[in-house]
């Protein structure tokens, strides 16, 4: 059967386009920068907000209308996947993510939440022989659960760690069934509501503690998907501890465990941080930890996590050129951690969303590559920082200088001479690259 | 003397112009809309911003690097306004903006501050003779001096109340002298630090019969330029009394005064009361309030004035969005309330900033217009709220209905039917408006 | 039958008490200021929060341990008013509040929502007759069912603003039947997710009509409760029409409403709109608009609506202090809109809880009393507005001048004095009358 | 000659002291937890806020009235220090701090700017052999003069960069001279305005070779003060690279620097970077780096750094409470970075402000003190984290487990039985020992 019949496949039709539903910025074949789009934007669909979800807010329940409501159980576990197959052949995307608790019911036992699990990974196996589209990354939820209210790998009692543990060892043998690129940690519950409560250096030790029986885990059955953790600053908690890159990195550093992950960045969770998405990446990228994304996001006015499809172009533009001076995200991609508001409940918005932020994103890589052939910025700042290349400035980059020679170099300075940083030029050079994005399509 | 002899007139070169120092979009005779772009657009340079503002911040002293930095008092003031009617001639800007400290130094007393502004005011008057450029508003400034540390019209102290009054009285003489089509009222310490010291109503009593009194010597003078209110919700002080839209509106209603008010409307100021620009805008419109626009733009992750040049062009398309609809700002225009960043220090950093927002305020005047003359949101609105056009729904916009009839028809509906409020779509059709902006130009 | 069996009566044992589960500073009949405190205070409990909630949040199900969980339907709405009038007396308060939907599940129809509603009334009538517990107020939830995605009175949609009308019809009809000495309005999806989509100017037109309506109503059927608007600035929608008190005070005034409503004002929503809680209970109360208030807290650092039980001491002070100078709540009161945390699931916590928010408007009531009694903020404000008592400032405010004589007086001036806000000092005034609070007790 | 004539010594009165210059609470010599008062709370006095800032904003001109305010240059200098010296011995606290800009004014050379540093350093010094009060820590203010614009160990610039060393290098021989007790680093400038002209690791890596210059020298010349970051997010720059402590330690472990650097934490930084105060206290705690504390108070609606006095005793309490469980701040304290407001520019309330933040402290220690000695947090979090003290949980913590015994523990699990985190309950517990902190007093 099919679950969106009214919809064909979801083609390229260029920006001259009237259809609807159809790309005008993303053309999977178009080679930009010298790779195509597909491989470039390594686009997933998150099986949460598109398949699971039903548009309830702490104000309102579900709102979302979707051809598999009427089932339940294990019987809505199944017509989700053909749903989600068929959707990601008509959208024609690579990958696709979930949460175990996405794809099937949790049992009344561990026993027999295995049994769901492995009942519709079976069923998920035997579509992606055919399909094109793979598992870019899996987790487990360990949050929705009233088990984890005090927390999962940090919970004040062994027995829920224990539960997390079992959790995320099934889920590592999941990634490895189903061939995932990589592995996620997002630890919704993994922080406190109030210091009064918390022994906050045992929680952080046992997630250290936690992430190395990971590590070890993957070893020993041969998983070698990425290990990817998931920044987020608050809610559901008042303070989670993978804050942002920064805090992570600290952490990982100080459990001996930088080696073996990288960042799953979400530019809403960036600016919840009172980070931009760009500044979240850059951070990762220049620790050579940028690992995949979070495609989605926030309203700056709104103080939670709205998690809405990517449309703005400035934000995709800035991320698109983290990523091209990353080289890309290797085994990561672009997640859409998004979902279609409360009030666009109706199937046909599922992929209005998609292509606003596939063509959202198309378009941030076809001006940020632009950018980068023209050395625009890059030209800008090797002019900017151009003293730490001779003289004073290189013996510095070089180690080579104390607080002695730089005090005589400064006693023997005149007026110090600094340049514009131009920022309200550089500004207007971006609107200018992003207005002819299309320019250069058209021509 | 040339102040900025290394620049010559800026003019429009379209979007394919390599010129830094040219406009790509803003184009002054360009007809948009049944109107030249300068003629909707009213741009006006805020003088103390440019040519008075020294790029101080809290925790730094001046950086600016301006031709007039080696004068003071009087000599400085004559040369500000020589270089500013240069550079208001090489921007082609039809009008400017001031408070009255920002033309001439306070004098020791009263009367000697007078004498300081009647000298600069006829200076700027013999110039304005041969410039286009006109006066958009004028105002006084007063908050910066330490005798409004508590506050002006609504200071604790009469002494500071009547000072206030003395100063504005000045300053309508001086609008009504150059022919200011406005007077604008932002009232930097009319609010409190805290409520522990506070007698609020009496403030806001003091505050509307101070405006009353200010009404009635416009009158009595014959001045007839519009009044205009610019709300601010903090900073410098905890709380200010106009706050938003909403708020300066429950005050003019409260003490009869909306007759004679509009407002004046600043992005930067709109955000840090936790709106949207065109929330303010569509606000003051749908009350017929809609009086001018201080064009600006703050860092939705800073807490504090930025003031930057507006280079976002989802903000000035929606704005000029509101605009359009407003059939203009009539007496009012587009004023540069935007500076330069600290680092951004030389004087070629003016004219790239002020290109930067005419440019992104006449991108934004195309896509809104295209927007308009498709109406492209006005016909989903029309049929999103048609049911108000009959039966019932037309009932209740008649006012022919009441609480029985209206339970009547709600207990006779079986299954209610809502349509999805496609927000997803609709931001995408603005991204292809605005990405197809330049198409346009360059077709 | 008995919910909660190991919890007695909770009695005030005084500050020396270490019974957790006794009042240590709420006596109901301990006179402050002439009345007793439950006569100042009168608290409310939210039946939402404490009877119907589960502890839900957006990345979580529900948490909470409570004796009727295991009913559903109307033997459960039958059990919670069981459980409720238990509560209610075991705590000895004087009121409670609901929304139609937390006393009884709607049904497939409105006519069955209906008949669900007049048992649970009819019920709740019966408990009353025995109770000393009033109902405060109450009021129509039109926001959690899917009909109300998109508004309920500003609704795109005609049929639904009649469905609205019919619910607040029968709210009106249940309050007058139970003696509500308040009908609550807050309109959680009256506002927009974009205004892409929204025709502003017909909705608030609408939320007028409906108004004017329920006041029409209320006199036909000789419901004499005070009518009550509840600003809150956002979520869960985007921007929401009752953003805060000033806000609301517009809007009525516009529609000619100004007469018929009060403010219902709550702490977290307060400082979800930019303002300190005293801020918005001063405004409306120097508006003659302090009808009643929601009393929770916020978390600062949190961007959505903790709801929190109120805990500190210095916001329930000033709080209290607003309170007493407006001559008490008349037929408002103190409602606990406040929940326990997720993790606080016992059903113990809901006693310590409301113990904890109880005791803590205790000790403001007596804090901000005995400020009083003592003049301490009124003598200091006598002695900095003391100028506008005679000369100038008596002018000012009887209305005798005009800028003429004031600018002649400010030219008159020599270096105007002024005075010291004294911030600081009054802070540690404060901080001194809260410490002291117990002292008073133990005396 | 005197400089505050009007005050005396401020002396301990006790809270019953109706006396505003007294302390009520802040008695040097009482032993609370072992220790005298003045030896836990090591307060210091703030030189920049207290006796060279003159209360501007980004608003207004200086207000302060200082009656060293009629000298300039070298003599203004020397007559701060003349009044410093009075005002420490009057407010009888053990330290203070400034930076090299507050107690000399920079000369036209950096020789010059050296010259004038050594006069008034002997100044000090000379003071110091008859004062009590000693250095806490200095610093040199590498933010206020143009050439930092664009940063200065992080700077674009080479020249820069040098002068920056050179003015850590004195400022290491002043701290070693005075006998600082610590070095602060706070880069006000060290981060970026944009993204598009930042070479972010090349600034990053420069910060780190300059630390390390720093503590080299330091060694060099046996200056044995304890290093100190100081953390901000943001402001004056857009994004600081010490945005928190867990970036900073994230920083200093990459960088090899940590085994040299303690943090300085300041309570205004934590709630700009979305932390509480406390947050903040416990991370560096517990990661062994809490080295010294900024003692201040922010404004949660204001978006910048308001540098309060701190008056909020729960804030005080709670900061107490994690420097008792660190045994103290060692070689640190607790130094008034906070001002007095703009409106209280009145000599006298410099004492007011001192006194609210001493007296502030000293309740929040007397009351962190006795929660301490009841062990009533301990006792739960005891209780709450039980099950890592016997089996599964005791395995997990002494390494002894991996996720196969995890799992098959898990799987043997029926129900789990977590518990309440009582958090309203605690919030209450704190709340009376506050305000049973007085009682103890006058008992």
């Amino acid at each position: 059967m099919s679950y969106f019949k009214n919809v064909g496949n979801i083609q390229y039709e260029g920006p001259s386009s009237s259809n609807p539903l159809s790309f005008k910025h993303y053309n999977p074949d178009e080679v930009i920068g010298g790779k195509t789009m597909e491989e470039t934007l390594r686009f997933a669909v998150a099986y949460w907000h598109t398949f699971t979800a039903d548009g309830s807010d702490p104000f309102g329940v579900g709102t979302m209308q979707r051809p598999w409501d009427h089932l339940s159980g294990m019987y809505q576990a199944n017509a989700r996947v053909e749903a989600a197959f068929e959707f990601f052949e008509k959208l024609n995307v690579p990958y696709f993510c979930f949460h175990d608790v996405d794809i099937a019911p949790e049992g009344r036992t561990l026993a027999e939440t295995y049994k769901n699990l492995d009942e519709i990974v079976a069923r998920i196996k035997e579509y992606m022989k055919t399909s094109k589209t793979k598992l870019l990354w899996n987790t487990a939820n360990n949050f929705t659960n009233p088990r984890w209210l005090h927390g999962a790998a940090t919970a004040p009692n062994a027995d829920v760690f224990a539960y997390a543990a079992a959790k995320v060892k099934k889920g590592l043998e999941i990634g490895k069934e189903l061939g995932a690129e990589n592995y996620v940690f997002w630890g919704g519950r993994e922080g406190y509501e109030t210091l009064l409560n918390t022994d906050m250096k045992l929680e952080l030790d046992n997630l250290g503690r936690f992430f190395h029986m990971a590590v070890d885990y993957a070893k020993e059955i041969g998983f070698t998907g990425q290990f990817l953790i998931e920044p987020k600053p608050k809610e559901p908690t008042k303070h989670q501890y993978d804050f942002d890159v920064a805090t992570g990195l600290a952490f990982l550093q100080k459990y001996d465990l930088a080696d073996h992950f990288k960042f799953n960045i979400e530019a809403n969770h960036a600016t919840l941080a009172g980070h931009t998405f760009e500044h979240e990446l850059r951070t990762a990228r220049i620790n050579g930890m940028l690992g995949s994304v979070d495609a989605n996001q926030g309203d700056m006015l709104l103080g939670w996590d709205t998690d809405e499809f990517p449309t703005d172009l400035y934000s995709t533009t800035l991320a698109m050129y983290e990523i091209l001076l990353n080289d890309g995200l290797a085994s990561g991609g672009l997640n859409f951690d998004a979902k279609v508001r409360r009030g666009s409940f109706e199937p046909e918005d599922l992929f209005h969303a998609h292509i606003a932020g596939m063509d959202a994103f198309a378009v941030g890589l076809k001006v940020a590559n632009r950018l980068l052939e023209d050395h625009v910025l890059e030209d800008f700042i090797a002019d900017r920082y151009e003293s730490y290349t001779s003289g004073i400035g290189l013996d510095i980059v070089q180690g080579k200088t104390d607080f002695h020679k730089l005090e005589q170099h400064a006693l023997s300075l005149g007026d110090i001479k600094n340049k514009s940083g131009r920022q309200e030029r550089l500004k207007a050079i971006v609107n200018q690259y992003l207005l002819e994005a299309q320019v250069a399509s058209v021509r």
